[in-house]
């Protein structure tokens, strides 16, 4: 039995965190519990067409800032409409991606902006998750990985390798920060076993 | 000769705002001014998909706390595109509504959230128009212009009376607290006399 628990998955593009919120969504249901499985940007109706406008049509058609507004926009909405009334009836709440998302990439494309995303943060969303599992590996696995996929949403992939790179260095350090709720899983392995880590940490 | 001008146009739903604005950018247009018309929400192609997301489909599908981030990513937009590249070329920027707005509607609506308008306002946008013009009349005059027209995007029309009532004190509270940057024109009266004291406020 768990209950109201908030959980997200992190991690550079590809590096496993829909297979692995889904993996968990489904053996915490098995067991008997109300789960709500969730992801950003997106997560409810109205977030959902404020990522249309973030991962359909040209992507610089955005400034960074307006960008950040339309994430925290759909966030707040993710928040709502579906997060804290789940919460609220007592499910477990399991989100791919969140606003350590915002933090890292951000941070990784535009360093100085990292204050605005804190402020935007701390204003109109506050919540964190209770917990936080960032999936780690190296960018080259989960390119190729991400290669043999079709999603058309390839928003950051596009940024290339170097980019990854710095993402991933700004998850490792995220999950430094806020060593309290965040737990670092090594995604570089088959899946099966990835899952086995995930679920001891929800169980730990 | 102008240029480099900022200037706004306020008030409640049907006033004229539109109709002054286009007045008056088409008389500086036949005295050789550059003069860029635009409007809010919207003004520029990323902004006009926001916009978009606020007046179509179901409105009350937004809280007022998602939507004023979508107001705010807008104008951000709208800013960074349209206005401040018009600015540095020397035009005149005339624009059907903008921050004021927000301001104002969102004070009649939840109070309580002006504080976070105004700091999302200092954080992103920060930029004032050098000259509003806020035409006031009568709601009810206003309504009744407005229910000869069918433009299909009545998002706060459809608010009633009493609301645009409190509009209408909003925007006379507003041109009083920004009396330096504010002329306030009364909009009950033909068009061409609106015009004419709307050129004078502009040529002062
Ligand atoms: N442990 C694993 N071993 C091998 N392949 C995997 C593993 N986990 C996931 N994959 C495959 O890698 C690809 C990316 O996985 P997934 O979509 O779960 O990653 P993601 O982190 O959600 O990616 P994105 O950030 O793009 O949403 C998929 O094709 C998936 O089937
Ligand atoms: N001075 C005026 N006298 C009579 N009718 C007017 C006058 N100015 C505008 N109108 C008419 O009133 C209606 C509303 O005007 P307009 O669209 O310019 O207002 P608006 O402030 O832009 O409204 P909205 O807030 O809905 O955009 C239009 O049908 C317009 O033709
Ligand atoms: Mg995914
Ligand atoms: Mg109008």
């Amino acid at each position: 039995m768990t209950g109201a628990r908030f959980i997200t998955f992190e991690g550079i593009d590809g590096s496993g965190k829909s297979t692995q919120a889904r993996r968990l969504a489904d053996t915490l249901r098995s067991r008997g519990d109300d789960i709500v499985l969730t992801r950003e940007p997106g997560g409810a109706p109205g977030a959902e067409e404020i990522r249309r406008l973030l991962v359909e049509g040209d992507p610089d058609r955005w400034s960074p800032e307006t960008e950040i507004l339309l994430f925290t926009a759909a966030r707040r909405d993710h928040l709502e409409t579906t997060i804290a009334p789940a919460l609220h009836r007592g499910a477990t709440v399991i989100s791919d991606r969140f606003a350590d998302s915002t933090r890292v990439y951000q941070g990784a494309a535009r360093g100085d902006l990292r204050d605005l995303v804190d402020r935007l943060h701390d204003m109109v969303i506050s919540r964190e998750p209770d917990l936080t599992l960032v999936i780690d590996m190296d960018p080259e696995i989960a390119l190729n990985r991400g290669l043999a996929r079709a999603s058309g949403e390839d928003r950051f992939e596009d940024m290339g390798l170097d980019f990854q790179r710095r993402l991933r260095a700004g998850f490792l350090d995220l999950a430094r920060e806020h060593g309290l709720r965040c737990r670092l899983i090594d995604g570089n392995r088959p899946a099966d076993e990835v899952a086995a880590d995930v679920l001891k940490a929800v169980d730990a």
